[in-house]
């Protein structure tokens, strides 16, 4: 046994949690952690033993509210790590591209693709890429708040896509019940950029949403530039 | 690249549908397919240029209706596969302990573990048990319809719990958001029947577990029998 790897849904804003550890140290790693559902976090967390080091957000989330800071007053040695455009007081360590961070014997990569905001970061663990609202199922974030560009987002989905075709795609929500993916199948097949889409028609399909903000946007964004301190929440 | 491996989730009932291909050849098998969510798998299943060799089901269920039958008439040379208890007239093959089946390079292993209902089934494939209701994450299934019986249901744990410890386990269910667990955890930790419970302690947990019905097994246990066939759905 090496890699503890769990994969862990919220369903009212369809987020997806992924905690990561090394069987040997237990040193651990979360990503993407959810207010609402922080006790089965910390619970899973406990009873597995782990040390969590990092506690690692791929962006400024504007439809849930993180976990982080609930998340740090348990593991009080854990640190909080978010992109360094996002210039919030709460992180402990703001990462950008290349940086690594390790847990165990096992290493994370940043990478910066910004786009959907302008602090997105996608994180590269062992042959899996944690790609936040960058690069989703058949499909990628919108790009109109929190210094939102479709430009950008083209370029950070094209450094993706050089990662390894068999590389998997864990993304931050998936609203079709689907988990995981892998960079040839939304090279090939991802209903925005896929089969070769170029910046031009990537763009326009972006700016063709036309979506509603998230119901919870005028609380998370700035929850979330705190890390989810002081909320007040039964979850 | 290898196994092609794609949980994917229905929300309403909670299930998990496995898709499981060699990347190689193109076969492939789905565990535990969901009406709601046919079109997804069906559109999952040809993008990816799959053939279907087998639409497998771990039993009857009583909580949502399978989609094998319209799966079964989109690719008509894959085979539905249920547990030789269930007498339906809708499976190609009616399967058994210790019962092989092949998909490219892969082997599933077929288990008995009645006791959820009398005809559950579990399976083997690359590491992965995918367990239906017998064993879920940190519980079990209920026993008080379809056969269903604790006694039986010990046991058929007890012969998961043989496993090797590091295998993964994917069951039918999680109300949680869990995805996966391992052998070793559930073993440690399930709260049915983890950390050494003897059999008449499980019993009496199971007994206590006084749940309501499902709302749909009035409706879902018939459709089921005919491997959902003939269902009006706008899925």
């Amino acid at each position: 046994m090496s890699l503890i790897f769990r994969p862990l849904f919220e369903k009212f804003s369809s987020t997806y949690t992924y905690l990561l550890a090394d069987f040997e140290s237990k040193e651990a790693i979360i990503i993407d952690a959810v207010q609402e559902t922080k006790q089965r976090d910390i619970g899973l967390i406990e009873e597995l033993g782990l040390t969590l080091k990092y506690i690692i957000e791929t962006h400024v989330h504007a439809d849930h509210i993180t976990s982080s800071c609930p998340l740090k007053e348990r593991f009080s040695d854990a640190k909080i790590v978010l992109g360094e455009a996002n210039s919030v007081a709460c992180a402990d360590i703001l990462i950008k591209e290349g940086d690594i961070l390790a847990f165990g014997k096992y290493k994370v990569m940043a990478m910066s693709t910004p786009g959907h905001t302008d602090g997105c970061m996608s994180y590269v663990v062992d042959g899996k890429v944690f790609t936040g609202d960058a690069l989703l199922i058949r499909s990628c974030g919108r790009c109109d708040f929190q210094g939102g560009s479709a430009d950008k987002l083209f370029d950070s989905i094209q450094s993706l896509f050089a990662l390894p075709d068999e590389a998997a795609v864990y993304p931050a929500h998936d609203y079709g019940g689907r988990t995981v993916s892998s960079i040839w199948e939304e090279k090939a097949f991802n209903e925005m950029i896929g089969g070769g889409v170029d910046k031009a028609e990537f763009v326009s399909r972006v700016n063709a949403m036309n979506l509603s903000l998230p119901a919870k946007i005028h609380v998370a964004v700035p929850a979330n530039q705190v890390c989810g301190a002081n909320i007040i929440s039964d979850g």
